[in-house]
């Protein structure tokens, strides 16, 4: 007998994944076009989350803010207020931490268990099924759905308590933001030295500036490439979670607070819009 | 007949290139001690540079600071002093663009040729034989002296007129330098929020979070091992050529100058003793 499982959430990155997910699929999404091509493969469409609640025993999520992800579990009609003993729900939205401790006690009061499991590898690593999952949560939870995850997964593990695949993804955007800073810089400092970027951007790819954002986005920034494979928006949205988390540790990250500056300093077309190499648009 | 070829400054960097040229060795450092090595392999050793420029067709320097370049190449007793014409002077310390092109001009008076190359790769690629190179000055005498150059690097590119190479490392530096404050503040979070941080790291590696810097260098901010692969004090003197250089230019790094204040906050004995991923005691 298929397993059955639910996914809310199926846009860009939602989409991606379920279709790697062998079971039957119960799906929701607020715009339900986004969900058509899983439906014509054999999904059930479900009219509102309660419908998914109520069919599947796992339940995956992938929306886009923390205040939406409050919403479907905590809500009102919400995931926890309708789900039953025994079932698991896997948050994979890059949401804040605390928020993912706040739902896994209140689910606990009703026997279900949750899972945090924000992923990284964007919209190709998604199509690809070749994401990178970082979970937080009951560990033998955990290994009860961990095949689940494999299946669009390249790598997946665990970090501990609920919050703890937050916390980690939070350090991944850390990690990434003042890079990308620096990948701009130092495009922006050679363009305006006079140098032929491209062969700059070659040249320097190799050596200890190397990095994922200076091989895949650098290129981008510099053909005008600015179709996003992580949205700026969503971006800024991260950087703040970690601010709002560093402040609660009490603890100052000044690199990441540029970083988010600089990102805000964009337009609102770019923020909407453009992947995160727009911020070269900030310099040049 | 063998080429003969001037050495100046033997140091960690400077010794390791030295012993991959192929010709007839003239070499002077200040301290004696640390060209013995190379005297030992068969070296000429010179009492000073004038004896260098005396006797090599093509003269090599790594020096520390371009206060000390400019000593070199146009102090009295200098280089261009006693260089003569159709001689080649390469200097690969990494030094001011500006004064790169102060030198190519000064030589061309007397016919001498001047080129910068600084090269990056740490002790490591030195060693090796493995360095990437990054050239500026007249073409022509790059294609001369390329042979050369290839010698100690796995990568030899040519730029553009005297100060390129300059330009083309500092590009590089800026990219490196945003970058490093990315990894410290990522593990200085995740140790913050309580996780296994080598866990994370190994996660995030390989990711769009992923970088040269996160694979070499966040391994030993962890495991508190702070030997010099690549000097701070050495990275905060490209930084400030870097913020130099754009004033001149006119334009803003704000990430860059960031990196600057925090690498700047750091002990002068770290500043002094430390390689560049001691930016983690600035955190934690």
């Amino acid at each position: 007998m298929k397993m059955k499982i639910g996914f809310i959430g199926t846009g860009v990155m939602g989409a991606s994944m379920a279709k790697f997910l062998e079971g039957e699929l119960y799906v929701f999404n607020r715009t339900k076009l986004k969900a058509q091509e899983l439906i014509e493969d054999g999904a059930v469409w479900c009219e509102n989350p309660r419908e998914v609640a109520e069919q599947a025993e796992v339940i995956f999520t992938m929306l886009g803010y923390p205040d939406d992800v409050r919403q479907m579990y905590l809500g009102e009609d919400g995931l926890i207020e309708y789900g039953r003993q025994g079932q698991v729900l896997i948050d994979c939205t890059t949401s804040s931490p605390e928020l993912a401790s706040e739902i896994a006690r209140a689910a606990e009061e009703k026997g279900i268990f949750v899972l945090d499991a924000p992923v990284s590898g964007g919209d190709v690593g998604a199509q690809n099924g070749t994401l990178s999952t970082m979970v937080g949560g009951a560990q033998e939870v955990f290994y009860r759905v961990e095949p689940l995850l494999q299946s669009f997964s390249n790598s997946v593990s665990y970090f501990g308590p609920a919050g703890s695949g937050q916390h980690t993804k939070m350090a991944n955007q850390i990690a990434i933001a003042s890079g990308m800073i620096g990948v701009a810089e130092s495009l922006y400092y050679a363009k305006s030295a006079g140098l032929d970027v491209e062969r700059v951007l070659e040249t320097i790819s190799k050596g200890a500036a190397g990095s994922w954002s200076l091989s895949n986005l650098a290129p981008r920034m510099l053909s005008g490439d600015f179709k996003p494979g992580f949205y700026t928006h969503h971006f800024l949205k991260d950087m703040k979670i970690v601010l709002g988390e560093a402040e609660k540790m009490g603890i100052q990250l000044p690199g990441l607070q540029l970083a988010y500056e600089l990102y805000n300093d964009l337009s609102d077309e770019q923020k909407k819009n453009d992947g995160t190499q727009t911020i070269i648009n900030r310099y040049i």
